[in-house]
């Protein structure tokens, strides 16, 4: 046999028994890809202490797959990156269990220095979304990556977000790069591969599991500096990325909620358990002083600059946020007089920016 | 002159001048009330660098309206707890600036041992009331003492729902205590009169001021083991109440919010400067095993028994709150059937516990 490693870590990574994990500790042994190709069943029979396995570790290597799977790839234009070559994420290289091979679309090499992974449930609120796609915003908008699993709900928000703003975001998909799921979010996938990346581990045409979303995890927080959980229930594999942040020595970043939202749960408990509780993206910048990323002087105001208004609208229109705000809360911290603030009030209604959600209190409309 | 040390303070007290901290700072140097009462103008001048100063405090002690202040006191059933009494709150004596005298209305002693000092802003929100009145009355039904401000928003729905449940809450002002300020929350104040404490440092009839009402917030602190913030925009009291209480050496406890939500600005900043994120009763009744209060199985569940339900519906009941909740979850968590659940959501309804707030979704009314 004369495979490359390349071909032999593209092999190794088809056969269903050969977790990452084993193959880590195959390679922790016989020091070279090629070695493991080409070793006895009795060996993987010793290692894993299972006969069985053993065997079929040893006949699911298959050069012939190894050429088919090549040839699929190539033919829906997917690039193979394997943790052999120049531009496997040098970061994610760092965990315990890399993946052995990243099945890649998109032109883009993967800036992992840089990258922050969004993360939350599937059944996002209206607070979710919004808070995912301000905070995938504004990073993006400061050079970071925004690295999420293109599931509903807060990955989509995040995702759409990034390249909203024409930032570069990364999804990792929990089955093959050629399975559509979730089917709903087919049209992010295909605009992500316009200018960002969609990778996967798994081989192609592999269909998602219970487990394949859990190990998956570990590929969001294994590429980025950082996780932030925007909200995520109790039991939510959210949870799963932060621990798995925390193992691999990356930081944890968690958005509060309030406490009788149950989809708050989770983000809240992780707070608790040290998790940096983050309101604003100063949170983030503030633990990255080597990416030299400038706080705002006022990043409400930059995150909310959507709309083209005059100062005194502009100011009025900072001051209400998708919670009901007092109208004399405004006239205090706008300093306005009621007259003003009533005009200025008025015409934000009028350009359907507000409405008034009940006596004198007033809310976004988003 | 032949006062007595109780005397002295009520005297003391009426000063205007004479400041907690400047009464300290001359005990520190006359080592008893009485010499304080009887010393020269000079002594005063030099030791506050002013003569203006030391001339009205020296000129501003006397017999006479010390015996008013007392019959007016007694005229309206207020008693006079001076820090030379055996019944002043131990824990309030222990801080650097304690009120020389207390005027209290109420029978019971203040078991400072067992306080919980419940703060927040003024305006509110309907989740922020929730909150407040659910942790109070939580506190409260575990012997806990719950103090607060007397002011509207947060400090009255704590106050009323420990009296809802019986419980001790003492109400501490920010002027005289025969002074009816807030007017809104008279009705409280007599009702705390009768089972609970209402207190003030203040001379009887003081006006409220500016600088009274932070001046106050060192008595929350004082009084109590720890400080719950419950919803605290930003420059708010609380803060102040907050930073108190961590001078003082007591625990500070915060309720995150939603981080789009003003009122909830300052809470979740506290929460980044070290305050415990606090969710739930227990992670109070954690931080105090010497007080053996015991946590509940099913915190949850406890909070939320108002209405007497069967298991299933009491079991669906719990899983909705403020926030809106979708069925599929709530059949996922309460493992029902859809036709289950359908049929308890109904009963529910039906019941006016809840109500669909969107497509398939449950909010609890209040």
């Amino acid at each position: 046999m004369n495979h490359t490693d390349r071909e032999c870590l593209i092999g190794l990574n088809l056969i269903p028994q050969l977790t990452p994990k084993r193959t880590q500790k195959l390679f922790g042994r016989f020091k070279s890809f090629g070695e493991i190709w080409n070793a006895p069943a009795s060996a993987f029979a010793q290692m894993f202490g299972s006969r069985v396995i053993g065997e079929a570790i040893a006949s699911g290597r298959s050069e012939k797959l190894v050429d088919e799977e090549i040839a699929k790839a190539e033919e829906k234009a997917v690039r193979i990156v394997t943790l052999v070559d120049a531009d496997y994420p040098p970061l994610l290289r760092e965990i315990d269990d890399p993946p052995m091979v990243l099945y890649v679309r998109g032109e883009q090499p993967i800036d992992s220095g840089r990258a922050i992974a969004i993360v939350g449930t599937r059944r996002a609120t209206r607070y979710g979304k919004m808070v995912a796609g301000r905070f995938a915003s504004q990073l993006a908008l400061k050079g970071f990556t925004i690295v999420s699993g293109l599931a509903a709900g807060i990955d989509a928000s995040a995702h759409q977000a990034t390249l909203d703003v024409g930032g570069f975001t990364v999804a990792v998909m929990g089955c093959g790069i050629d399975y559509p799921y979730p089917k709903s979010n087919q049209p992010i996938y295909e605009r992500i591969v316009e200018t960002g990346v969609v990778m996967s581990e798994y081989p192609m045409g592999s269909r998602p599991a219970k487990w394949t979303f859990p190990q998956r995890n570990r590929l969001l927080s294994g590429l980025s500096r950082g996780v932030l959980v925007i909200q995520a229930p109790e039991r939510s594999g959210s949870l799963i990325t932060a621990r798995c942040a925390l193992e691999q020595g990356r930081d944890v970043f968690s958005v509060p909620g309030n406490i009788n939202s149950l989809t708050s749960a989770g983000s809240n408990r992780l707070i608790k358990q040290g998790a940096k509780l983050t309101d604003s993206v100063d949170d983030i910048f503030d633990e990255y002083p080597d990416l030299q990323v400038k706080r705002d002087i006022d990043p409400e105001t930059e995150a909310d600059a959507g709309p083209k208004l005059g100062d005194a609208e502009a100011a009025v229109y900072a001051l209400i946020s998708l919670e009901p705000v007092h109208m004399d809360d405004i006239i205090a911290r706008a300093d306005l007089s009621p007259t003003e603030a009533s005009h200025i009030l008025l015409l934000l209604q009028l350009e359907n920016l507000i409405e008034e959600s009940e006596g004198g209190r007033y809310i976004r409309k988003l």
